[in-house]
């Protein structure tokens, strides 16, 4: 029997944030595909579209037009899935049969005027006037008396959903937080009530000195492939010193935040030299009023893609039933991506 | 302000099984979409097809020849995930870095020889010998040493990633307890030593009496959608009888699944008129050789498809970094699957 090698063995690894296995399996890289593709339409956007009900003047779903707005544009979401009404509950909640209801709000978040644009194609001081309105709309929507959680989130691509190409974001803020953000701060808080440290803080400086899962880095932000990251391309960035949320980011620390999201999501678009697809969020601290010492700001990119603009990874069967699983493994991903250029294919000669 | 409704207002439901809650927004259901369709190819298949690597007599990738079966067929995967090979490990993981190798096998289970068919489209009695194959493989792969999980499903539809029309499931058999497994055992286990009984014979029974969310019974088995299901049509069949896994089934009780599998999937084609795509697999006691009073069998089934063959539901950003969402409510959903006919539309004149 020969000795264990992550390259090229089947193995499972372990996600601290979520307190959850994975597997991983090296040699499965190169099985042949006959399954679905993708269709990927690369056809060149106009800057105003007049059937866009995210470009500036035009009349949305609901009647409203929308202002002629230039840079970013908040509204409230014409069918979102929370509502702000506070509605009468008496609770009949049984052991099989529980149920709440929920308050939230829904917003969309236009990025640019400019029909035609992505983040990695805007300019690094446009996407920091993004960042600033995360900012705002964190500390505008937290300070409801029944908003207790604030999910900052992009869908890009057809591919994750998204309807509109024009370059925008949303937000779900709501009572509860969600199932995925309460898994990630009990796995913070252990650690931090064990450690009286940050979890991401040291985590992030042993991959610092491994150096073979980063991707990218500045001055506040790392950008790197999670040691149990379950996407093909997933990345996570991470601020270097501990901030439990975005409030606490100064204007130097916005433009880092900017510059680190640009060159990643254009070494994305690089990778295979189409407008890459994804789902992106920001995890930080709960708006319920409590101290959150164990929190520690980051940002999750959950690319779809696997091979190529055509053929994604399924996380389906085995993965929906029991558990997340991955071929090529963090390691050589983040290899990948660190190789790519920051400077967009679509502006080479 | 109005008294609260399930069928109107946004809320959100727990789930016993993982102990996880998820977001319910019956109110979104009317929203208009603009975005991605999928393909609907509705061609009729050939019985046998000469490019097709799961037909008798055919070669596969790896240069292996399949015999003249008729029925169900089973030969280890090509492309595994995993091996069965044991390597040596020292294991040297630290608080960030934890990994090991993971032992397994990965088969492939042909349903049928004729390659047009689908688990709707085929005989009662031939549906039976797929699940005598499921309970030999369970017992067969179970008895190995290395062998603590044998995960039994089927990805149906070019959609779930599925790269072969012909009819066929999967079994991943490992080491390891996955992830989704080890939790939902984890919460059957806190049920039966605070109660002594099954979570799922409790709930099943509460459900018999609610009706609502009941689709199809019979003597054995009852198929419905969960009080807390994710997907649009997402269904369970438990056992009426506590069996913590399939080899405790007799001979009437493999009929009567094999009744209940072609009744249920029978009505998912007749939903859009198309072959519905799904994942489906079974959860059941592990093979580690331990006591498990807690497990009762049961079946998920996972299929994509939310408002049309084209149309389907993202789980995407705020699903994958915060939770779960559906539109359509679980009984809304129940009734729609109940009121459809178990005779196949392309058996209707
Ligand atoms: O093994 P297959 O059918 O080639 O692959 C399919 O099912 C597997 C198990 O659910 C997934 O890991 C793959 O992503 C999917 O494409
Ligand atoms: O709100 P949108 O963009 O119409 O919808 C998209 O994102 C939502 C949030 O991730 C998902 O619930 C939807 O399934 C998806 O289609």
């Amino acid at each position: 029997s020969s000795a264990f090698d992550s390259k090229k063995h089947p193995h499972r690894r372990y996600n601290p944030l979520l307190d959850e296995w994975i597997l991983v399996s090296p040699q499965r890289s190169d099985r042949p595909w006959q399954g679905q593709t993708e269709k990927t339409i690369q056809q060149e956007l106009p800057a105003y579209d007049s059937g866009c009900y995210l470009c500036p003047g035009n009349v949305r779903a609901n009647g409203e037009k929308n202002p002629y707005y230039h840079g970013v544009y908040v509204f409230d979401n014409d069918f979102g899935s929370l509502l702000s009404e506070k509605v009468e509950f008496v609770n009949e909640s049984s052991d099989f049969f529980s149920m709440k209801p929920e308050q939230g709000i829904n917003r969309v978040i236009c990025f640019s005027e400019n029909h035609s644009l992505t983040l990695p194609e805007m300019e690094k001081k446009d996407i920091k006037k993004v960042i600033d309105v995360w900012q705002q709309q964190y500390e505008e929507l937290g300070n409801n008396d029944f908003i207790n959680h604030v999910q900052i989130f992009e869908n890009k691509g057809q591919i994750m959903g998204c309807s509109n190409p024009h370059p925008h974001g949303q937000i779900w803020a709501q009572s509860s937080i969600p199932t995925a953000v309460i898994k990630t701060q009990q796995n913070l808080r252990l650690y931090f009530e064990k450690t009286g440290k940050s979890l991401l803080e040291d985590y992030l400086k042993k991959e610092l000195e491994a150096g073979e899962r980063i991707v990218l880095e500045n001055e506040s932000f790392a950008a790197l492939v999670p040691f149990w990251a379950i996407w093909p391309y997933e990345t996570m960035i991470v601020s270097k010193r501990k901030a439990g949320n975005i409030l606490q980011f100064s204007e130097e620390e916005k433009y880092a935040l900017a510059e680190i999201i640009k060159d990643l999501t254009t070494k994305y678009d690089n990778l295979f030299e189409i407008s890459f697809p994804y789902s992106a969020g920001i995890h930080q601290s709960p708006t319920d009023g409590l101290e959150h010492p164990e929190w520690h700001f980051h940002m999750h990119f959950y690319p779809p893609l696997l091979r190529s603009a055509e053929i994604k990874k399924f996380m389906v069967g085995y993965e929906m039933l029991a558990e997340a699983q991955r071929d090529v493994t963090p390691e050589q991903s983040a290899e990948i991506l660190r190789n790519l250029s920051t400077i967009h294919y679509k502006k080479k000669d």
